[in-house]
This record gives structure tokens, sequence and C-alpha cells, in this order.
């Protein structure tokens, strides 16, 4: 089409790197529970995904001291975009790391720096798309691996939720100035100010959302990372299977906001939420005007439209009494 | 089979029969936003039924000055079981009052008598098997009338729930000793004293509940009637409906007892407490020993195993007050 | 209740006993494609059922020289009804042969008697309900095993479906006069003769069925037999599930009589029919009266109201070619 | 970002303009049995859209002598693109007529032109989201309209396919280069040459698709265009609903090739098929190549993985009679 200048873009979110105090419980969890993949273990880096995730993992999980994320990979549209937002962030005055190809396995060379609130991104382009071993892949073309093999069975990674005790409009700024994200929906807290928002490179409502809310201690928390699933009758599957192996969880529920079905539940290893997702709208106009929710009208329809909306640092030895007093 | 001797039996759950203090906002509710069919109107009572209910009706309407439950109709499994319930009621001292076939339109000859509880119940054999009118049958033979064809669209009645502040024991023996209810699951309270049961005639874990609470002020109240859904996606789809028609609900959630999936939702004419109903497991062994609850299990899993679990008597303002609180 | 006389009867479906030409084929099938669970081994018998079964096994195989059902086991409503049951048999001419209680594993004593088609019934009363051990058995009271374990995972069997190639009408007569089944639907061919009929003691709108095709070779033969699940997207997902596993099957689809959505699969072990059956209708008028389909109506909508209707003794070779012309 | 220089984008597929022999049926259809909502009637052309979709039309239908699409109108991403497309169509040869702003009614300014098959395609920018009536409209800021008003009631219009005598590769590669669709899925005839292929500029698999089949007598036909269901559940009410309207159809299935549901039903009115959608799976990846199914793997999973897949030009008379047959 001619000679065209394009502006580096974020093609979609690409993977979460975990790290776990407890190794065995989150693969207990993630592997066995949630039913992810995994594609391969290196140097005791087990990298996971689900099986109709493509590339070579879209969750890692290492062992630690403690529990934290160590990075959120994202996968740029070109791959001289990885080069191009390092020059333009460094520009911009934020510290840039390069990372070799093949430090993060079945990955090329990649950039990481932090965002305001201290979160860690980052971006690549080449990633192995690792086909499944013969047992275990699909006998479609287009799947990595069979469905339904084991567990909850998502059938893809879907978006993260930050969470931050940094200004929320300053973190949506940078995301959608630095990095292309355009905002989607957001609430505003009573006194109007902005407290959480979603935003997307993608159709998805949201690849990112980031949330500053009383509870964040810290600047850089996450909130949950999420995983996908097709029906709806498949999350009211998926809470049987968490009930069953003794997990607590919140939901089933429908937020307001992207319409989508959730069900929060921890990774008792990590302790990291997963949302397991479903449903919900896609956003296909050009000219999307951010949807903007009072506090009042999140607490009425935004967050629970429907559904279980308790508290989940509340223990279910404390939900009990609870239902005692009632 | 030769010559056998049969105790009196109830078949099913016939119908419901509600006095609204709100005639039209319940038939609005009922019939519109439920999507129950009206098979006529006589005399100002409203004959309602679900699209794949058989009988003439399994939910009839009429104004009054207060709302309540005027009886509860049952079926028996034979036609002289009707007579030989009277005969049987009365010689335990049960005060039974004949009603004549057509007082209740499209009924045969019945009985109606109180439990200890006040609860007043209706036994009766013939009941017309209304055809639906030729603009609303189903092409299917076996079904009444065109299935989805407005509101929640469940597909039958199911149970009803009764509420008392009677002694759930002695009401549980009378349903068991007079009328054949087999006991299905109940719980205790924390001093072991039975407080709620579910029991049943049909392979159903129930077609009557009895829940003696606290919040009973009164020996006979209801606590809810049911109609079922086939399926648990049709059930997410009840609650957008309830949603978009500006009605509060609880829901959905899943319980231990029953295994089955529930929303609650008030008649917004009467008050009367609506339970749409799906999956859950069905009884046919003879057997069946009654399952107990603890109270410390039916806080857990007994009540809500996983899902909405909040008090409805509680308004959405004070609701959403709450959430501004957490 | 009084001095009371009763005619026996039959309370429910029991279980099948297969016989296996390929005992691992079949257990590969039964326990891990469609998820059955195994209470345990005896003898080269294995005992299955599903998770939401309570009885000791639904389902028992053992290898053979030949594939073949060897008997279809009901439980009886009290456990006196098994000889009223012989006496009444053989008075009528049958033969019945009496099983010493633990000669089936966990089941009390019995008889086994052909049916007029030459089908193999056995009645028994005792069974134990067997608990799943502590690994396997669901937090819930009222569920055998955890669910969504393995595969399809079925809640429990449904019913069993009788080809043969004798008089239709005269199999239905002598299963509602000798065992007490009713009528619920059937289809007659273009004479008007009574070709396939479904039949009941429960609520399902069928426990057994009876076919009489142009295909019966045989008089006693088994067309399926069928596990239900509870939700129609658990169906669409058992279609994936055995495409995976790269077993052919037809269906999804729903039938008119019964109104229930199916899948058809066969074993690969020993070529048995399996139907996994949900949604659907049940029957709780005591008067209920048979519904009649034309040949023509039973075309139209009866045997596939809508889905895939393919026959199943065409291979998938076959089918691809099939469409290579269209 | 900076000075940047864009190729010109389409966004989205904005809407099909459907001219129908027989309007009030296709109105009946699309309105009533679909479920469709009107937002306006301007000169007796009808404007319809989904519950979720955000334009002022995705469907209009006006009355014509034969049934045709006039144009499929396709959003671009930027206002200035609609000019540029114009001027690299004309460039490469193409007629190009421009519409005025208020001709299709709500929309700006758009170019109108055909493919090489005859196709004709309409590039616009401006299109009012009319907010839906009072009466109409959804509790929650990011819907149009309350869902479940009537009929199967899809969320939203999802792709376009293309059905042409002329050579697939030449319209594929126009498809590509001049309006800068990616090839996501396609396969090949016995011969290897491709023969239907699935494209998007979207993440969906696809936003067109274009079919070269023995049956294309025209270059220009339409195979389908689809709506599409959140939930497999839905899809099956669509059955019930299209069954209970009498209206015949072919689904429920799986195609392989994108991994979505679907139900394909013809509009009485026009006879135009609309294909009911849900499921699948979506593109983030920006390297996608191109899945090839050969002829083989097209017939054994990627055009029906699992379900019914008649051919829908054949009358239920007929297909009545095929079943006789067998």
């Amino acid at each position: 089409m001619g000679k065209f200048l394009y502006a580096p873009e974020i093609a979609k979110l690409g993977h979460v790197a975990l790290v776990s105090a407890d190794l065995e419980k989150s693969l207990s969890f993630f592997r066995d529970t949630i039913g992810l993949e995994e594609t391969e273990v290196v140097d005791g880096v087990h990298y996971l995904r689900a099986w109709g995730d493509f590339e070579h993992h879209t969750l890692s999980i290492k062992a630690g001291s403690t529990s934290y994320i160590d990075h959120i990979g994202w996968r740029t549209k070109r791959r001289e975009d990885v080069a191009t937002f390092a020059k333009l962030l460094e520009d911009a005055g934020t510290e840039v790391r390069w990372i070799q190809a093949g430090e993060e396995v079945a990955q090329g060379e990649a950039i990481r720096f932090e965002l305001p609130s201290g979160h860690r991104f980052e971006l690549y382009y080449d990633m192995e798309k690792t086909p499944a071993d013969e047992s275990r892949k699909s006998v479609l073309k287009n799947q990595t691996y069979k469905s339904w093999a084991k567990g909850v069975s998502p059938r893809r990674i879907d978006h993260v939720n930050l969470q931050t005790s940094h200004d929320n409009a300053e973190i949506v700024k940078y995301l959608q100035e630095a990095l292309g994200f355009k905002l989607r929906e957001y609430f505003v807290n009573p006194d109007d100010v902005q407290v959480a928002s979603w935003l997307s490179v993608t159709n998805l409502v949201h690849d990112v959302a980031i949330m500053s809310t009383p509870r964040s201690k810290e600047p850089n928390e996450m909130h949950h990372i999420a995983y996908w699933l097709d029906n709806s009758q498949d999350l009211l599957r998926a809470a049987d299977i968490l009930c069953e192996a003794d997990v607590q969880f919140v939901g089933p529920g429908k937020h307001g906001i992207s319409q989508a079905m959730y069900i929060y539940v921890k990774d008792p290893g990590s302790g990291l939420r997963l949302e397991i997702f479903t449903n919900g709208y896609l956003i296909f106009e050009p000219d999307w005007e951010p949807i903007k929710w009072t506090y009042e009208e999140y607490l009425k329809n935004g967050s629970a439209y429907w559904g279980d909306r308790r508290r989940d640092d509340v223990d279910r030895d404390a939900q009990v009494k609870e239902l005692l007093r009632s």
C-alpha cells in the first residue's frame, strides 16, 4: 500500500511471569485444578498455557522466597516496534532494559521497563508457537491442545488487572500515550475522581485494567490475571470444580463493566488472584467514547450487575460466622 | 394385577392460588417478566401456567385487599384417593371442606384442609388438560405452548416452600403420615433441632419444603413457590431479564441441598417470593435415607454451595450503601 | 396408614451388565472418555457408576469372547416385591432364576428372567450404596463422587433402549402387565402399526424403550443405554471430547419424543451404543395418556426435532465420501 | 506519538442492506423471530440492529421486486480513510461512487464500489450511534437495548459470507491488497486450488468469507450474513424458537474452521441465509499464518466438526421422504 510510517503498537497480552513462594501448590492449582497445559520446564521455570493459546506460554511459574509478579509480557504488532518502543520510552525518561533472545524461553529479544506505578512490563515480538506433543495435541488444526482434558479448562489468557495506590488517571494517561492503550470504561469515586479504568488494544473491552483502591498498600500490586472460558455453563462447572477442590472463591456473577461473567479465585500457592472469565461484549467502534460510571452507577450495576459479590479477603470460617448471625 | 388395596397417594404439586393486593403488577410480573401463559380469565381470576405444564393452571391470581396464598393444590394418584384422604384426615381430627367440581375452574371435586401450621392444602384428581389456542400451541405434541415466547419462560411449576413458626419436625411428621410425603433432606440448628426439611412424593428432591425460621412471625407463611428452567444458562438469562425489568433478586447461586441452581425474586405485586430453579438431582432409591445437614454443614454448603446468597429483605439502596462502606 | 395390599413395583433402572470382547477398550471408553468412576474390580468384573449414582454400580463390564448385554437390572420398590414378582411371573409362565445374594457384587438376592423378546431382566432390592473413597468423594453429602473429574462426566444412568424384531405392541403389553411400566409415547409405521415405544415407572419419560425396526435381526438386541448430563452445554462439551478422542458419534440433536437432547456414540470395545442425554421433560400426571406419533409426525419432529440425525452404522470415511459427492 | 503516515484501514463490518421481495415476511422474520430491534423507518426503509449493536443500524430492509443485497457497509478506522480508500481504489482501476451524507439514514459520506466478483461494498466512517428509546433501552450504560426482549435475540452482527463463481484466490488477493483484510483460514479442493477463505480486520476469525463453490451461478451471490449469540445454550434455544416458528434450518453444529457453533436459517421473505453464530476463537497474533485445510481435512472436521450438516436447499418434505427410505 505504498509508503507508510507507523506508530509502534501492542498487539496483545502475551504472558504473566509469576514467582511463587509455594511452587508445588501453584502448579497443582494452575495445572490440575484450572487445567493449564505445561509446555515445558526449563531451569526450574514451568511454562504453562491454555489449550487455545498458541504461543509457547501465557503463564510462567518459578519458585521464590516470596510471591510476586516478575513481569507482564505484551506482544508488539511488528518486530521493529520493540526497538521503536524502546526509543520512545527512553526519550520520555523511562529506564528500559533489553532482554536477550532466549533469556525467556522461546522468546526473542525484548525490553522491560516499569510503569510510573512500578508495574513491570515486557515488550517482545518473537515467540515460538510451540506445537503440542502428539498425545496432547488437538485434532483441530487451529487449536493447540485437546480441550477439556482436565480441570476448569479455559481456552486462553484474557487480561490482567493491576492494583495501585498511585493516581489512576496518571497511569491511564501513561498507558494511553506511551503504549497506545485505549480507554474503554472507567468509574469515579464520590468526588468524581477516576479510580478504576479498563483499557485495551484489541477488540476485548480490556486487555489491562488499573484499579486505584483504598486497599492498595503498594503502587505496583496485581489485582488479578484472567483466563477465558467460552460459555457461561462452563463457568458454573468451574464453580463446582473449585468447591470439590476445596478452594475458596467469589462468584459466579456478572459485571456491568465489560458485561462479562466472573469467578475470582486465589492460587493457594502464591495468593495470586485469578479471574475465570466468560461472555461480555467486544468493541469494534474506532471512535469508542470511554464509558464513565459514577460511583453510584458502579455500585448498582457496574461492579456486580448480578451474582455473588462478597469480599474475597474474608475466609470461609468468617463467612460462616457471618451467616450464623443472620 | 389381581386384588390390591392401596393407600391414597399424592401424585404431584398441582397449583398455587395467589391473592394479590396489586393484581396488575402481579400479572405483569408473572405473565410478562416470568413469561407464564394465561389459559383464561374467569370471574376476575387469572389462570396461568408455564409452557410445559399440562393442566389448566399451575398458578391462579385474583385481586384482594391483602396478598396471601389462598391454597396449594395437589393432585392425587387416583380419583378415589380424594375421598379416601378426606376420610383419613377427618378420622385424624382434621377439618375437611369439600369443593364442588367447577368451583375452581376446570377442576373436579376436591377437598381443602389445613396443616397443623395453618397452611391450606387442596387435594383434587380431575383437572382439565386444556390445550393451547392455535396461535400459541407448540408444534410438539407433548408440549402445551410454544416455548420461549416471552420473558424468563420456565418450563413448569416445580415446588412450594412453606415457612412457619411452628415446630418443624411436627409439620414434617404430619406431611409424612397424613399425606405420604417422604423426607429427603433436612438441617438442624446448633442445638440439633430440625428446622428445615425437604420432602417429595415424586422423584424431585422436593415437592414441598417446610422451613421453621426465626423470621417467621406466623405459622402459615409462604417462603416461596418455584418454577423450573431446563438449563443453567437460561437461569443466567433470567438474571439479565430481571435486571432489565428493574426487579431486585438474589442469585444466581447453587444450593448444596437439592444441588439445584436458583434465583429468588419477589413479585412486586403481591410480595410472593418466586424461586427460578434449575439443575439439581433426582431421587429414585425406594429406601432413600434422609440426609441430615448439621447447622455448620448447612451454612458451609447446604444453603449456598456457591453464588449469591444475600438476604432479599434488604432493598437495593441499602445494599449500595453497604458496598459503599467496603 | 392401616392395612394395604400392594402390587409389586419396579422403582428404578438399576444397572446394565455388559460383556465386552475388548475389555481394555471398553474400560478406556467408559472410565476415561465418558468418565464413569470405578467402584471396584472383583473377579475380573469392573463395577462402574457415574458420580451422582448412589448404588454400588450402574454398569458392570467383564471380558468375553463376544460382546453382549448379560442382563439389565431393575430395583424394586420393596424388598418383598422380588419374591412377589417371581411368583407372578412364574404363574404367567415365565421361567425365573434366583440369583444368590452376593453373586452379583454388593447385591442382595435377585431374580432373572427373559422377556418374550429374549431380553434378560433382573429384579433386585438390596444393593449396597457404597461410599466413594476419600480421594474421590464429593464435598457434598448428597453426592457420591466429585463431579467433573474426567471425561464427559455424566451425573447418572438414565435409561435403556431395547431393539427387537419382535412385535412391538406385544412387548409393550408385557412390560405394562407383567412389570408395571406405563406407556408414555410411541409411534406407528405407515400402516398404523406400533413400532417403537417409550415407557417408565419413574417421572422420566422413559426408563425403558423398545424399538421394533427393520434393522433388528435378533429379537433381543440393545439399541442403547443412556447416561444423563445436567445441561445442554455439557452435551456440546461432550461432542468436543469425543472428537478429540477420535470417537465417531451422531449428534448433538434434540428428539421430539421426550424432548431430550442427545449424542449417540458407540463403545469401541463392545460396540454398545451409548446415548449421552440431557434436558427433556418429566411426567407427573397420574392419568398420562400415551402420546401417539404417526410415522410422518415421527419423521418430522418425533425422532430428530432438530440437530444431527445421520445413521451411525456408516463409518466416517464413507460419510466423507458422501460429502465429496455433494 | 509524533508524525506517522497510515494506510487506510477498515475497522469493522457495519451493516448489510437487504432488498426483499416480501418485506412483511422479512420484517416478521428479522424483527420478531430473530428479535432485532427497529431503530426507525424512513422512506420505507426499515433500519434494524441487535440489542448490543451501537450504530444506527446493522441491517436495513426495504421492499423490491426481487430479493438481493444492495451493499455491504464497512466502517473505516479514521474519517479520512474513506477518501484515501477512494483514491487508492480509483488508482487501481475500480469505479468508485460517492454517497452523500444522509443518503443512507444516519450515515456520513461514503463510497461504494464493486469487488472483481461484483459484490458491492460501501465504506463509511460517520454513523450515528442512536440511543434506544426509553421503553426499550437497557439499564446498562454499555448496551443499547434491553437484551432478551423477543425471539432469538442475538447480541450483534458478526460477519458476511460471500459466494461466487469467481476464482477464490483472486478475490482474496483483492480483499487483502485493496482493503487490508488478513487471510485467517482457507481450504482447497482436491486439486489443491483455494476455494473458500475466511478473512478479517478484527480479532474475529472472519469478518468476511468468500466461497467459490460449484453451486454459485453468479459471481456476486451472498452465502449468508451472521449475527452473534453469547452462549451455546442460546443457540439451542434458537433452534427451539425456529421450530416453533415453523422455519426450516440446518444445525446446530460446530465448524472446525473458526470453531464456532452455527445454525443456518433462511429468511422466508427474501431467501437470504442467516447464520446464528456463537463460540469460536479469536486471533490476536500479529503474524498469524493462514491455516490451510486440505479438502479431506475440510470434509472431516473443517466444515462440520460435529452436528447437523444437511444441505439446506432441500425442503422438509423431501427430507422426510429421505428418512422414510432409511
